[in-house]
């Protein structure tokens, strides 16, 4: 059989490790020869393929990124796109396709399936972990780690200088980095799009607290929002496709709280080290995992499912489970953060 | 109410997170006063107790160990310590127990409940993390965490000098450190207690992949064990209470590959690193839960049950769950640690 | 003898290493009291002191900040602040005073020195490494090292989205930090004050490069400047103290490299972690020898000079050395950046 | 110009970042051909030689180990070594040869460079820092930050059970790694070959110490001697070279340590940890600045020289300032390390 792959949407730490995972498997135990495609769906329409050998795939299970590249690329948006897709899976022979990516690339996927009749499986990847159906995504741990790490470093100079630090996380639409951040790294008040906040109560909150400590931490996702009716509900700026623009809503957070508090307040916007560089330890075997599972899978004539984690177990889900919908932070979470 | 609140076993990064999260939630949201006994059952038997407040566990999130100590003592197997945990228990007047430990802190608490009526809640923590009823205990991610770091360093020396590195990692009755550590580290080899091994066959392994890479990496649980009949099974030498002694089985195996191999082969025995130091983010929000769940559930008048982790969702589950039992690496595990 | 210790200015990795060697050294070694001020020169003022013991040092080895908390606060520039320094000294009856801090904190620890009648030495500390007549200040390590971590991370995402990626490093007056984490992290464009940059020839050489490599990283010290009579030659937005703001000069040059090259271009700005959380063990090296060497210098009579490290040896150095100065990159190790 | 280059001895962090400056600088700014030998002198002898491009060294800086290999191999010791290695050097064209490595590799650089009339520059690498007129060699900040992580981590498991832990690091003929990584993780002794110990004194510090504390750290170099007279002198077991065998000072100390005191003692012996993985940021800067002043000095017809930083700057030193010598740990080091 011959398999491609790809890569799609933002890259993140375990993709390589993916990868890696359905080339030595793939080619080892099921006999398949893997096809590379560059740049994601981009890659298949402009028919940019390679094969994947168990050398190419030597030394990348410790690194971040795609060893694919990746795009924010849908063929079913692009004139011509989908004839193009067809015709690239019809002249490599492909018998199947894996297609590692957040929502948009495996609707993508989807539709392709179904133009094309090639089976397709999915492995979910997104540091913001919203996919229903799985308990994590490729990405999420270390994105956690990462900004922990930050917010530990915060720590001492927040306290140093009896200052509040603002760290903005990224989670457009929900807000798993800083929730899971936060407690983890100890965070005084966490502002996450699940629970849309009152500035003037964060302000009260922090200095209530400042009568026996004094500094504060606040975490807060870039989809963060204020609450209807509150003295402020700015929100964070948008860019054109409606996501909120980096550092904006810390921006005002930071402001605001300076102002009804008094006291220093300064931000730190943490950006594009969440989702680069080393993957870890749980994530590179959460990567391993999917990747055995998705080639197994489509080995054995599965198609429009993705990868799962559940408790212990791999398993694999229908895209409809996942498709179009965003998986909150559990409430026995939200509660759990702000009571601490 | 008064609560009382353990340490026993062994330590392991993230303690301290479930201790500080029992006070700050018991104290603030229920109304409690907290009560920590030094060194595990030994303080109670002593009755070395003292109160801990808010102030008191202020920045222990971020620091390995345990703040109230630990120590491996049974008090129905210390003569006398029965009584003596039961007059403690009625001199703090307290209204419940909250045990961090594994196996055998838990059976002590079990019986210490039934003997001073009152109520016990357990926290599961191993770096082993063999507890049956929960996906994960306190320690494990860290320690994988820190073994997954060290295989990493080992490959270039392994590469640069050609040489198989074996490397000796925790674990004496499963193996989910060396298996899950040993694939994200892309270890080539990993024995575990789980499926007893032929070195022959080990050594043959080896030699067929230095046909075409001229190293190799071997992950090895301190308690795995020879098969039955093969040309080597003289396993681990075990201490006085049947437990493998750190470094035995990895000099053996490295003695045995040496010699049939032929290659230059090396062993590290990680050892206590992989127990000690920052807790990971992943461990921190765990037993950030655990902490929560606990002090929530023994108020509202739960008793013999430990907090435990299932998919996303924290739950109780009965002493009986786990008592006497050991959690496997599941086979799908195991098998995907080999195929790659 | 009574010895007082502060720690002034910016806060950094490393500052609790010199307090501790100091106390533990003072105390066991000289039979010294120390007296530890908080919040700088500020707590001199206010007379905010306490006495520190070896317990009160134990642990913070490894912890960033300062247990003193520290104040950009200059006594002679504040109304009654030197007379009321002196009191403090009389009243607290000290030997001697302890200085950490930067070039701001020792001049007034030479001012005070004078006024008071007390001998002072100073220990310099900060991660902009610009002080004359020492190799490197307690701090710098520490930021190298959380700036490179930061660039490794950034190299996935520009790999892997065919991408510009400028980082903005701190380094208001000296580019220390963003040459040699630049060099550590492999960037290939390095920006520093000390040599004023023409935003056109950085856009012809990412452009260059970009017809072998997909991808630039491009690391720019806050205080960087565009050359005179160069096409772009706005430089940073400045503060009220002619400081440059964060963020300002990084998203010009990310914006003007985007429209001159057409490549996507994306901006970090790494902000306070640089300065916080754990040492490095070079920094907590560097303070222990710090702190042992001016309470050595302290009780053998010596004033005026502060702690240096040259070469493998600890040195004292007159304050004149560093006062008013600014160490800049050397001119080899900026060639060296700029030719690979 | 055609120049080799080799790694010899021992293989560490830094390695590769050496060899990518050599060849981005040799082949930009000097128009050189770059020949790198596979595993050191071996490859010489074997005529193993392959020609080193840009491409070849991108992405290196950050990997541990050498990308060219090693082995502990002196041509002039092997029959017809030296005759070989002049036949290579001619049929390879060589002007020049770059030799990392240690004293060993360098000495045979000095034999091969007359017995060949062709140049050498020499690189000095070791993670014992005894190399004589530089400040540092290259892999020595990674060794010290990676047991400095793992005294930390050994911390928390000391406190928690009330234990005395030893570590043994490397170090055989020098005690820089344990010196200096014991005072950065606060080790409480520290034994290293500079000054031998009386097994008794130390007992008795440890004694003294837990009438205050429930724990201590002990740092032990491999290479640490007891003192001629004492109760025990016994040392550590000698490999047919006259070397330390790993582990063995390390369980001598440990079990005189548990006679002496009657406190619970336990070991860990670092091992191959020290001397693999990521560069730090320090050892990548060092190694980058030793690799261009290397490729100059060659290119410029020096000879019989090696890098070296004598703080700020780099310089070149003669061989003979090395040759056959050892830097030991400076008496104010060892001092400061004993006093705190």
């Amino acid at each position: 059989m011959r398999i491609g792959i790809l890569t799609g949407g933002g890259d993140c730490p375990g993709l390589n490790a993916a990868i890696r995972a359905v080339v030595k498997r793939g080619t080892s135990e099921h006999g398949c020869s893997i096809v590379g495609f560059r740049n994601g769906w981009q890659g298949v329409i402009d028919g940019d393929a390679r094969p994947l050998t168990r050398d190419d795939v030597s030394g990348i299970l410790v690194e971040g990124g795609t060893m694919l590249g990746t795009a924010r690329c849908h063929p079913h948006k692009v004139p011509g796109g989908m004839e193009a897709v067809i015709d690239t899976i019809a002249n490599e022979k492909l018998d199947g396709l894996i297609c590692i990516g957040g929502d948009g690339t495996l609707k993508a996927a989807g539709k392709v399936s179904e133009a094309a009749g090639v089976p397709v499986i999915g492995i979910p990847k997104t540091i913001d972990n919203d996919v229903v159906g799985t308990d994590a995504a490729i990405g999420f741990d270390t994105a956690v780690t990462v900004a922990t790490e930050a917010i530990d470093r915060l720590h001492s100079t927040a306290e140093s200088h009896n200052r509040v630090m603002v760290v903005e996380l990224m989670g457009r639409h929900s807000g798993w980095i800083a929730v899971t951040a936060g407690m983890a790294g100890g965070a005084d008040i966490i502002l996450a799009p699940e629970a849309p906040f009152d500035i003037e109560v964060i302000a009260k909150k922090i200095k209530h607290r400042h009568r026996y400590k004094n500094f504060s931490i606040v975490a807060v996702a870039e989809g963060a929002i204020p609450a209807e009716g509150t003295m402020w509900h700015g929100g964070a700026t948008l860019d054109e496709r409606g996501n909120p623009i980096a550092g904006s809503i810390g921006t005002e957070v930071t402001k605001h709280i300076e102002e009804l508090t008094g006291f220093s307040t300064r931000l730190t916007t943490l950006g594009y080290v969440q989702r680069g560089g080393i993957p870890t330890a749980a994530d590179r075997l959460l990567a391993t995992r999917f990747g055995i599972a998705a080639i197994d899978a489509i080995v054995r004539g599965e198609s429009h499912k993705f990868t799962a984690i559940q408790g212990e177990h791999i398993v694999l889900e229908d895209f409809q489970t996942m498709s179009g919908k965003t998986k909150w932070v559990p409430q026995e979470l939200l509660e759990a953060a702000w009571d601490l």
